[in-house]
């Protein structure tokens, strides 16, 4: 890398450790170590989180650490409770699927953080939110994404948890009425990280075909032929056994 | 790197490349450059935004490609009629200083993508969607951001525009009512990045201090002197002119 005075320029080499990176980052339920979480790696997810971008550079996000085992063990009764009325709700053909899942961590992991957004950080008026109003929440979830990907190069492993009613862990956490929650994370060292997603190795769904995804122009409109070969071509270079793997699922 | 059996090892040069992407990422409104972007990067940035966490495994989302001047050309005007409402919102104070900002490239970058989310895309009920809703709304955001790293990581510049009505411009682009309309990103070659974003460059609003946006156990709890020490030495490490910079814009 070389910092001119047009920007710092990336090489080929970091380029490869991004796609690793994001390619091998997973949700983690399972392999969750007890070991805590050092000041320092934590430090630094939570630098990555607040470098996300922001409307109007809002940084509307905080940032609740959460290591008592107290705490930790209440969050997981409230997932309990919602797991289970969560698991009434498939069809009866996809309850026993759902109910041998594994979707949490949280007592596991010896670090909870939850992320929020405070929605009045830059006054009523924000840059950027006047027409499209989400825009906060969305940066506070960047910065989740950020934390994610830091976490995966530090070899730590986090798990996303959304099974739970959210006024619900607010008030546990004493998070006032109005400060939006956006994601409840457990975050450790973990035994390993699988290569594929949980829910694409226990068949619960598998990967789409991106080409499928993409559309140019208007709604609908197929790519252009050189774009979708591209995306084939790319998809074959830099994960080699993505198709393979994707039919064992089947 | 290392291919264990408990998945890849990232080392510390990985760990570095990671945070300094995630520093250097930019939104970009005023250095595009015309040059096309070429099939095989825009592939590689679809497939890290494909790659990205979804919740229940929905992969909800869709890309639409815009790169023709015509379809460039209205979205721009959308905006310019939105950026005049919007003006009008702040005080006086800070209208003239809102009016004298770049907010977006939209007809210097040569690719414009529409994100969007499919929010029926695995039925009705989805995993991990029970009890928060809005959860597919934010694996869509995650996509935005891994796309925005691997942009930057690739030397690419990426804007998010959102001062325009949503609505026109799913109408303009043919996107169904029932398909939500996630980020409108400028995409192309840049002049250059700034080391710093515009709104703190600009002086309408300076970086946060982490330390103030971190809280332990509970809400408006502080964290324990040894994170907050952490945050300030990892800070002062990572980013050594940080402090300095946000002096700058007093």
């Amino acid at each position: 890398m070389t910092m001119k005075e047009n920007g710092l320029t990336f090489t080929t080499a970091a380029r490869e450790t991004l796609y690793e990176v994001i390619f091998n980052r997973r949700d983690v339920r399972g392999e969750f170590q007890s070991t805590p979480i050092s000041d320092d790696i934590l430090a630094r997810l939570l630098i990555a989180a607040h470098h996300a971008p922001s409307v109007g550079f809002m940084q509307p996000w905080n940032f609740l650490v959460i290591r008592d085992d107290k705490t930790r063990h209440d969050i997981h009764a409230l997932f309990k409770t919602a797991n289970e009325e969560a698991a009434k709700m498939f069809e009866s053909g996809k309850q026993s699927l759902y109910q041998s899942l594994k979707l949490e961590g949280l007592l596991t992991a010896p670090l909870h953080l939850c992320i929020t957004c405070d929605r009045n950080r830059a006054g009523p008026v924000v840059l950027g939110r006047t027409h499209m109003t989400e825009m906060d929440l969305y940066s506070t979830v960047c910065a989740v994404q950020n934390l994610w990907l830091a976490a995966r190069v530090e070899n730590i492993g986090v798990g996303w948890v959304s099974i739970f009613h959210e006024e619900e862990v607010k008030k546990r956490l004493g998070i006032p009425e109005d400060i939006h929650l956006i994601a409840y994370l457990t975050i450790g060292h973990v035994s390993s990280f699988h290569q594929k997603p949980d829910l694409a190795r226990k068949g619960w769904r598998k990967r789409l075909n991106l080409n499928e995804l993409v559309m140019e122009t208007e709604w609908e409109r197929q790519a252009d032929l050189s774009l979708t070969t591209s995306i084939n071509e790319e998809l074959a270079r830099l994960m080699p056994d993505s198709e393979e793997e994707s039919n064992l699922d089947e």
